[in-house]
């Protein structure tokens, strides 16, 4: 069987995660080589995983011509200029969100990706979530009908250090991008205006960082529909991530994950399982699928399903809710 | 608008409840007077309640040509003799269950309501529960096709007085009885042949006193279907009462009544309200709609939905499933 | 029993349901009087009901000293004139909602009601839906924590006539009141700011009648939650009435009643009960509590528990939703 | 990282996925070699996986000193002879079960792997589901208190060709062993008596074959539960795997898994997803965590979760219950 050879740069919690599905969960796909600056840190686990080649310098990548597409997982502040320099090299890029949050050199990347004729995914991994997925087919397939409302509750279990608030480009381009592409993936239409209400409930040393810990966001639709998205930076009991799609013939709603399928009953209530905790244990097969799906679009030559333009689009509803924000005006796209 | 005029003999927890229904919640009827021979006890809430004649000895009831229809709640050694005199008298009867434990003296009831041309509908108030009623209604329009396991789970939330175990007649009497009509009424079918198993689990001076606290019986029924009803005379967390008919073209479950439909979540779990307590508050509206039937029955000239020798039926079951668990072996009936 | 002499001026739909209600379900009241314009129409089931005195005129209701209180259930555009008049007899006043929509009428009710010292319930009988209460019992007690998100869905079935919409007063004061009503109960707290986005989705004849059908309102209360409203004119499925408070602890929902909890099993899918159908089918309990609640604060000289600035409130909130849609802007309170 | 070295024997459907499971799910194993008498027909998928060894005969594989475990997934007659041959020759063995149909062989089995002191692992994938998982341990902490009553439904979405069923073994061997297992596991007790009760309701050709389609067997456990296992095999709807354990503490229940967590709200109904359609979806999981399980327990050298002798006792209950159905007694072990 054919395999894509895939260059892996950055090798930190995500890069580690896809490399980890790369050799154990993807059929199609052998790791070739990765690279990070900060590769030695890493060196246990990459020997463990049998991987032949290590840069520092993600360029050894894109040098290498038997290397076929390469997986850009460094820090978001790189994202950009690597997967540019990959897809000029005429390379296949699955790369991490978001693509930049300048949308010139977003919009770089996009003419480069045009030009060369590649494959280029971004990583909005919670389109590959069996819930969200069949929620996205009943719409396709016209089983609610015309959308009128579509709700997302996007919860974090805590919020991430201070520190990380300050240089995360605050709650909407940080959080809330992932539920903008959501409801983008739900309605098959498009933003056309927001109107966002925030504020900070959970840490005031939130608010000192210059951001929201709660946020609100209502959109309309270009045909028509109104959306809501909600954010909180802790949910004690769990990541809620709950989306619903009302429309002219039906709603479809589509629940947490959980640890398990059972009910206890005692003295003290009927008790199930709280939502799975974080990210990482609600997306994990999402997170193999996504790969799966961008290895295969590369293997047989078809469209990848989250494109380059996929990229932009949720960075450009988050600055104009960012706008919303600090002005207390609806902004329009 | 033309009411039935009913006299009601037993004024206990059963009567009064009925009583009330009958004032409060049942359009085409009026209390028209109360026999018991405590009755002084429970003179207060009768005055309250407005009701014109009260006697100690029931025999008045039965002498009054205005009343058309008797309530039979009293004690249950005397629920044969009452309904027999009512309806030798010519008067309609809702006559709670179980009609005796002796075979002959319900005989000669049946015999006689068959003479007399009257109405007479035993008290299984559980087929007038929502969900039953509607599984009852599935099975019959062959929405799960024909059965082929009927399940009834049925637990109560705490065991009576050991005063009361002992002269009860046994579990299978006292409380499965109603799990033995209620599998008639949702197969639609008759039970040929039973097994009964039975253990002290909860309380060791109900073994003492020779019955058992937890029962499973396996049945046959005459179309070939097979079924299994447990009882428990203690569910911690309430009145558990669940129903289950799987057939040919699918499964039907009904799930137990709970005090509101909300879910709190937080970081002990996701919790749901617990099954109500006990029958009075599961089946409060049942007992309404028993009596609201047979009022309409009289009222219209109708069948009653549970007639006599559906009274004596679970009666027959009780006693082979009583044989079953003496000798170990199945029992035909 | 001491009992509460009631009048009842309104004998339509809502008239007549609080009339069986209070006959029926209701311990401590009898109705002693109607009035309606139009009574005539209704002498068939007031006779029935054994109601003694029926009238054309209200006033003939505000005269009789034996009456202690009265149900405004007339046209909208005459509950404030009615509930004046009463209040200034002496009498307690049940109003159904809204007082009215010119503010300057509901400030006289309310000074009167202050001036007279009597009972003035406004209907808002959702507060009294079992869940609803759930989740407002459980705010208060702290299960949640500190209110951070409140969301409410309140869909109905079918819209109104456009003949109705046309005078109804726009989506806002004639449906999304009883969810702002909603929001304060729930939550415990004011809100501040509203901010409005409609859509014309389900007919366009309500667009000509200057209204919308689908709409969506965010909410900034005093304490710094943030509330989401949606409604929809038309959800096939059946009346969709969910909440939901999110705070520091925990959250809480409450999901729709049906008619069983039965669940079928088959080929097609695993099926439950769609909500019920409407308002008077899912506030049927609801409507029974509210007047009993009313009847007791009466009787035993307790605070009502929605009183006349809770009719206030929302008719405020809904205006400012109103202006907000017309201008596009958030508007505060 | 130090891995297992696996030989396979058997390469069917069973087979098959233990192979890609190893292969690909599996840490700590590496598929040396594997075996089949008709290995050729096979031999595409084998080189692809990019298996080393490909025999017809499993001796070698036994002779192979460079493996160290084998797994026996050959036909059901063979399991015995290929696991005793493996453990005598000092590897470790998982074993799918059957271990044998026949007494004696398995007491063979078990004497050898205690004297060569091998790890031993029987394929009762089921109590690897997450959902059984956590009822039996709940019931291990004492969450339920003592078991009373415990219940499992399992149920086949469809049943095998009429010439698998003449060679089964019949219901009990064949089908209801895993729910004999998993009484076992879930209550941490042992039965002592069953009750077998069984009918033709779905297919006429099984009862020519002399076998049951649909069965409920009772059973009695060594510290006085009761238990209640019914079978069917159809079940329309799809792969029905439900279990309750009901205790003096309270009551825990384990629900199907579904392809997805949505629920489609519609005129025709509030929908749910079906159960997974059989056990290769169901237990996809269960087979890669009960493989895990093996191979961990010969790299720590730990016990296995499911041992020889848990072989054994499903096989004897299922006897008892071929006895109990052919006399119509209940039958003690």
């Amino acid at each position: 069987m054919k395999k894509v050879r895939v260059g892996v740069v950055g090798t930190g919690r995500i890069g580690k995660l896809h490399i980890d599905n790369l050799i154990k969960r993807v059929q199609g796909a052998e790791v070739a080589a990765v690279a990070d600056i900060m590769a030695e840190n890493s060196m246990e686990w990459i020997k463990d995983a049998g991987i032949p080649n290590v840069y520092t310098d993600y360029k050894k990548i894109i040098e290498d011509d038997s290397i076929e597409a390469v997986f850009v997982c460094s820090s978001t502040d790189t994202h950009s200029q690597i997967a540019y320099d990959a897809v000029t090299a005429g390379k296949h890029v699955f790369c991490e969100k978001p693509i930049d949050y300048d949308l010139g050199r977003i919009a770089k990347v996009i003419d480069a990706v045009e030009k060369a004729g590649v494959k280029f995914q971004v990583g909005f991994n919670r389109r590959f979530d069996r819930n969200f997925k069949k929620v996205h087919e009943a719409v396709k397939n016209g089983l609610v009908g015309d959308p009128h409302i579509i709700r997302v509750a996007s919860r974090d279990p805590a919020p991430p250090p201070v520190s990380y608030v300050k240089v995360s480009g605050g709650i909407f381009l940080d959080m809330m991008i992932h539920d903008f592409d959501m409801v983008r993936y739900l309605s098959g239409d498009e933003v056309v205006e927001v109107y966002a209400s925030g504020a900070v409930l959970i840490d005031p040393a939130i608010g000192e960082a210059g951001d929201v810990d709660t946020a609100l966001v209502t959109l309309k639709f270009a045909k028509g529909a109104l959306g809501i998205i909600d954010n909180s930076r802790k949910a004690v009991y769990g990541y809620d991530q709950r989306v619903e799609v009302f429309g002219s013939k039906g709603c479809i709603t589509a629940d947490n994950e959980t640890a398990n399928l059972t009910t206890l009953y005692s003295e003290n209530g009927v008790v199930r399982e709280k939502p799975l905790y974080f990210f990482l244990e609600r997306y994990n097969e999402a997170f193999v699928e996504e790969v799966n799906c961008f290895i295969n679009a590369v293997l047989e030559d078809k469209p990848v399903p989250v494109g380059a333009v996929d990229g932009l689009k949720p960075v450009l509803i988050a600055m104009a809710a960012q706008k919303s924000l600090i002005t207390g005006m609806p902004v329009k796209l």
